[in-house]
């Protein structure tokens, strides 16, 4: 692939008549035009956009950390492919293109980071997968890059964030089982220190003591975040006496596995236990009996976390000037036939 | 962000010295250094890579373009994680970092390919999802940047390219079926200008000449690579009369929507229908009754692609000296339950 430089030295003129003639400048005589057109087109000639971007100071390029490691892998649902959706269509708006930085497994994610801002390829960052004490942010903070966080963490709170309302799925998760009569109300949360456990876990126990029922913490299984999380999560209540009659789940994936572990040893969720899942994806719609879950839109979600971040950026804040820098998304619950009352 | 320029700026003293001071060279005196650092730290310094790449002509970075359109994101699996998992394992012993170019939805993907190119972030492409007659291939052959294409066209046949063996897949599946005593099998395949519809289409064709069964157009179902299309799929497959004894599936997901429409009219694969998916994937696997389906690895056919590309890198081609440009990958049937002998 050459640059106007090689196309220049190619043809032995100036850079200066190969820029006029591939921009349809006047001032460059037929012959010339048409040399330099068939020199680009040999030589592989695409204008150099880079050069531009170096002379402004910028990229147009926004990234989006995300992992590719083998539990996020197995974890995979549309989450990621429905926000990008809704960030580029404001992205688009400013002609900002939107680049997906996948950290690789084995590699620490914060020293990840840290190469890639040292590339110099994006303007700003989105950060996810927040964990409980998360150095990306602090690092972030201190290169002065413009940056949101689609999670929380503990370790700093001034930053542009926005988060799920794990609490209110928490809440009103068991405020309905509760309701419904249930008094032994398990719980499936990550295995590992990602700060979305954490918030959920503890709107789980300030609801149960809401309704009066005391934390017991036994019923706190821990899984991975993903379909085997949901299985194992199944096969550790299937052990526990006595079971609790209702569980609440806080992945998506995992309910699909929890069925199927339930089908295995012929129960059926919603009649020998009450479930209640997570985000009501496409895996979850084709689930029997439906699940009762949490809605929201990932587009909306995605427009949220663009325009957050351009609020925080100097050339894009007169834009977005009433836009909140920390946001609790909220999630609506959808009434499934998975969590009836108790066997009496 | 600042870089080493605006450091040495705030200072007034010389770039080589905050350049030593930065790089622990003793020839810097005490004082200095510690008022580099301070700076620094206060100024949010970031070493440049950029720069570096510029001088060397490189940038280290290899380009995955995906798609981020709405069907995109229905039919999200896990594909490009996995791949990318195999793709970063080859890449990172070679210091090179991979990034995904999500093309939107309402953006032309040839145009999209071209600014992504013109924005020099990228030293080599990977391209994905390719059509009947895709311009991508034709641009980056004259561009002369090194790329491989994942998925055949039917408009080039010269650059390197991995695909999956979709004839194959076709084959294995008619054959196993006929021999099953089926004669009247249904295929889905995608309503879009996919290529691998046609390469699938084709090899259905062949593997029934190939069992003395004729072909009959009705019998294919064009649907979305999605549950939802799987969903649509058996519906189609209700209304035929006489309906087909067996259906093959061109997408891993399409079986749960397949699955979940038969289960609303008390259907069920492999007693009713028999089914043949298509990537034996984690949704599949806790399908009841277990679905018949073709295993591959997704890791090990991303280091095969990234060392296809490799191998069109002069910087990189001595290290895969024997590598193929072209491979079609393999998929081995694994029998479930889904495709029993037709009813008598």
């Amino acid at each position: 692939m050459k640059g106007i430089r090689q196309l220049a030295d190619y043809l032995e003129i100036s850079i200066g008549t190969v820029s006029r003639a591939l921009n349809g400048k006047p001032d460059v005589n037929e012959e010339t035009r048409r040399r330099v057109l068939e020199a680009a087109e040999k030589l592989g000639y695409v204008a150099n956009q880079s050069g531009r971007s170096l002379r402004q100071g910028t990229t147009n390029v926004i990234g989006l950390m995300t992992g590719s490691d083998a539990q996020t892998v197995e974890n995979s649902d549309n989450f990621f492919l429905g926000v990008t959706d809704g960030l580029q269509s404001v992205f688009s708006g400013h002609n900002l293109d939107l680049i997906v930085l996948p950290c690789p497994g084995e590699e620490d994610p914060d020293e990840y980071l840290k190469r890639m801002v040292a590339r110099r390829m994006v303007d700003a960052m989105i950060i996810s997968a927040t964990r409980r004490i998360d150095k990306r942010v602090d690092f972030l903070k201190q290169t002065r890059l413009p940056f949101v966080a689609l999670g929380r963490t503990a370790s700093s709170d001034t930053h542009a964030w926005i988060d799920l309302d794990f609490e209110g799925v928490a809440k009103n998760a068991v405020d309905r089982l509760a309701a419904a009569g249930h008094r032994s109300i398990a719980v499936a949360v990550p295995d590992s220190d990602i700060n979305l456990g954490y918030v959920f876990l503890e709107g789980y126990r300030r609801a149960l003591e809401d309704n009066g029922i005391a934390y017991d913490s036994s019923l706190v299984i821990r899984a991975k975040s993903s379909e085997q999380g949901g299985y194992h999560a199944a096969s550790e209540w299937l052990q526990m006496r006595p079971r609790p009659t209702a569980i609440v789940l806080i992945y998506e994936l995992m309910a699909v596995g929890l069925y199927r572990r339930l089908a295995e040893v012929g129960l059926k969720p919603g009649r020998d236990l009450a479930v209640i899942g997570f985000r009501d994806g496409p895996r979850g719609q084709f689930l029997e009996p439906r699940l009762t879950s949490f809605r929201m839109s990932l587009h909306d979600l995605g427009v949220t976390v663009a325009q957050t971040l351009l609020s925080t950026m100097p050339a894009y804040a007169p834009f977005y000037p009433d836009q909140a820098r920390h946001c609790v998304w909220p999630m609506l619950l959808v009434a499934g036939e998975s969590d009836p009352a108790p066997a009496p």
